[in-house]
């Protein structure tokens, strides 16, 4: 490869939408097209005008290098807000910070958890995973025989069914994408196939459902159909390279990748095989989507193409007109995202995002979306396709057969909160302001 | 799908090479015939002989939900281990606990590092990247501003030059793969190709080279290839999702997929486009490569395909024979890993072992082999191939061109130390006691 920029003749991308949305494919040769169009705009500085200083940092010894390394001090906005600090007797959430994350997964440290009665202190040596029920050979697996089995490692988003419930308030809520979509995250989980341990316990061919059941204090337990452990649930024993956090089952939990957060049991301790679904609190009441005629869906188990931006997005500052780049995160519960458009005029017109390889089943997919801000007032949407051709539905549609509500409800029994997979729209004003709208 | 195991039967899996190693498919049906095998060891007990029991995490209620996760305390173990934990006038190592992790990656806490003058505590908002010397026009880049460039996402390890460097001992040390492999890491990094910013400065056509220095208080500085800057080279802003950790480079560091870590230079606040590399401290002396005629390479910046066993290993327990899963990663400065042979029997005989999919260029490949343990005593090797046909050496005729050391070397200035990418042997013995072993 030579030094072949030294003589190129820039061009301005090609403008594929309305209020300044460029084509992807600005990226794909090195952003060639990108910098002559930024003429005009004071991004950079000259470095004439901006000589390099030794600055205090540079004139002294640095810091210890610890054993667990933590972001900088100057990061320590970073964290995922809590619902109930002080761990009273109810739902504690914590929710990532998608508007100050990038990439395409989440870091242990930020990803979402609830949890209903607190997070269980488990000794790994002492707990077990007992399968039984409708099974030849009922069996108990300690943690270290877990590790001896075949493991797999994929990349699985998990999501809250109650993931966006603001989103459904009649009024758009004034929020961050961690307020409003802070309860789903995308780690690499690691574990043993569950088909692998039902294939040592035998299955009673009777059975049709299996009741997942947690170590914490109120043994939270969810039905799953037979044909999702012998699809692709997992028994996660670590987390991004490391062993669960305990907010996220420690030492383990079932991973059904694309189904609802709460059905992926934590603290996992039993799994019993029967003929019908237990009906069990969390499947039967908290986690059922209510309809507008006041009836409910009954195992409404996906969680369905999404996606959602978050740069530029609410609690972020605009610094006048000129080059940015919109980017976000889609996913899919069906399985790969193979497309994102983007409109910057509250959908009107329509550009495509790029995406960022590689495109996994079931997991997040950061795209992005180069585009030059004039200035002016602007509505930006994303609205994503997976491979199963079923896409993100538009509001309009999604509320006329979802509901709505009143007002922002957080504690919502009987009121639609649930499986919120519509459109998110951000309106930027002259000043740079950003607001959340309905589009 | 149907519950289509309650009528299969068992086969074994087929042995494929010496001392149980068995057909890597056997993890491709969801390890159907991994089962039957089990047969005859007491990997799982009988859940009629272990009833589930109320533990003590479940009957009370749990832990507060904290802004950012932290491991289990049952983990504690699984920590960076330390060479100047005192910060003292000298080279500070954090050393990944690759024998502890599992999946693709390391965790951010983990990720090793190496500070020559500790960890800078640097502002974000002050620091300023500056591009000049042989360009057209020179430029100050703040992090804000980097941010509304096109970013992109990529996997790739980055691996001193240096580690490794107690294989070239003439004894094989007795060692975790932490303490003899630890100063290799894999992340997700997000940030702007060194290309764009190259397409906004220009460069003079005599450019090629670039020198890289850090803010740190020595102002490391490295000389690279322009090329590398037209290919893959990437300043990048977020490490695994979140900003960069400050032991890592933050608020930004060079990127260059690959090559060299010390490289990779870190708190990066210049890019100066020259015509001859500049012979730094780093390039001229500590990261040269002795060869046994006294002579060394210059500019070696490749680092060479490679692989070594995590599980089991050195400082992990046998817990009696029977099925066990080999373990590890393999990694390629060339692109992606395209086969993996494992040997139980010192080399004499190899089998295949499977890749964890997605394979990804210049990132870690999780290989993993299944393996009945008879309990007699065995050697334990992994050997990579890359996409260029490169194949990692075997020891021997690895020391004949590179030379070893009459014992370990920690500052090993004059000795042969860098870049071994030659293979780890475990040797297990009947009592289960593993040992580091030169096959």
């Amino acid at each position: 490869m030579s030094n072949d920029l030294s003589n190129k003749t820039w061009e301005a991308p090609a403008v594929v939408a309305g209020n300044g949305l460029l084509d992807r494919r600005a990226f794909l040769n090195g952003g060639a097209a990108f910098a002559a169009a930024l003429t005009g705009y004071s991004l950079v500085k000259s470095a004439a005008a901006e000589p390099l200083v030794d600055d205090p940092w540079s004139r002294e010894t640095g810091t210890v290098t610890p054993a667990l390394q933590t972001p900088s001090r100057f990061e320590k906005h970073v964290v995922r807000t809590l619902s109930n600090p002080k761990n009273e007797t109810r739902t504690s959430h914590g929710r990532t910070p998608h508007h100050l994350l990038s990439g395409t997964f989440t870091p242990n440290s930020l990803h979402f958890t609830i949890n209903h009665s607190g997070i269980p202190d488990i000794d790994p040596g002492q707990h077990r995973l007992v399968i039984h029920g409708l099974v030849k050979q009922p069996l108990a697996f300690t943690v270290e025989s877990l590790l001896r089995y075949p493991l797999v490692s994929r990349m699985s988003f998990v999501e809250c069914g109650g993931n966006s419930a603001p989103m459904f308030s009649i009024e758009p809520v004034q929020a961050t994408a961690q307020a409003l979509h802070g309860l789903v995250s995308c780690s690499e989980w690691t574990g043993v196939r569950l088909s692998t341990l039902l294939e040592e316990t035998g299955i009673d061919p009777k059975a049709k459902w299996f009741i997942a059941e947690g170590a914490d204090s109120l043994a939270l337990s969810r039905s799953v159909p037979v044909k999702k452990a012998l699809d692709d649930a997992i028994i996660a024993l670590y987390q991004n390279g490391e062993r669960l956090m305990p907010g996220n089952g420690y030492p383990m939990r079932l991973l059904l990748p694309g189904w609802e957060g709460n059905m992926n049991v934590k603290f996992l301790r039993r799994i019993k095989l029967t003929e019908e679904p237990a009906m069990s609190y969390y499947e039967g009441r908290t986690y059922s989507q209510i309809l507008p005629n006041g009836k409910a869906y009954r195992f409404y188990f996906l969680q369905e193409v999404k996606s959602f931006i978050t740069h530029p997005s609410f609690g972020l500052k605009m610094n006048g007109p000129g080059y940015y780049e919109i980017s976000g995160v889609a996913y899919s519960g069906n399985g790969r995202i193979v497309k994102v458009m983007i409109s910057a005029d509250g959908g009107k017109s329509w550009g495509e995002a790029a995406l960022q390889e590689p495109v996994l089943s079931k997991a997040f997919t950061r795209f992005r979306m180069p585009w030059r801000w004039d200035g002016g007032p602007v509505v930006l949407l994303s609205r994503a396709w997976d491979e199963t051709a079923n896409v993100q539905p538009l509001r309009a549609e999604f509320v006329a057969s979802r509901g709505q509500t009143r007002k922002p409800v957080t504690n919502p029994l009987g009121f639609p909160n649930q499986h919120y997979n519509s459109i998110t729209s951000w309106g930027i004003d002259r000043n740079g302001e950003i607001k959340h709208v309905y589009a």
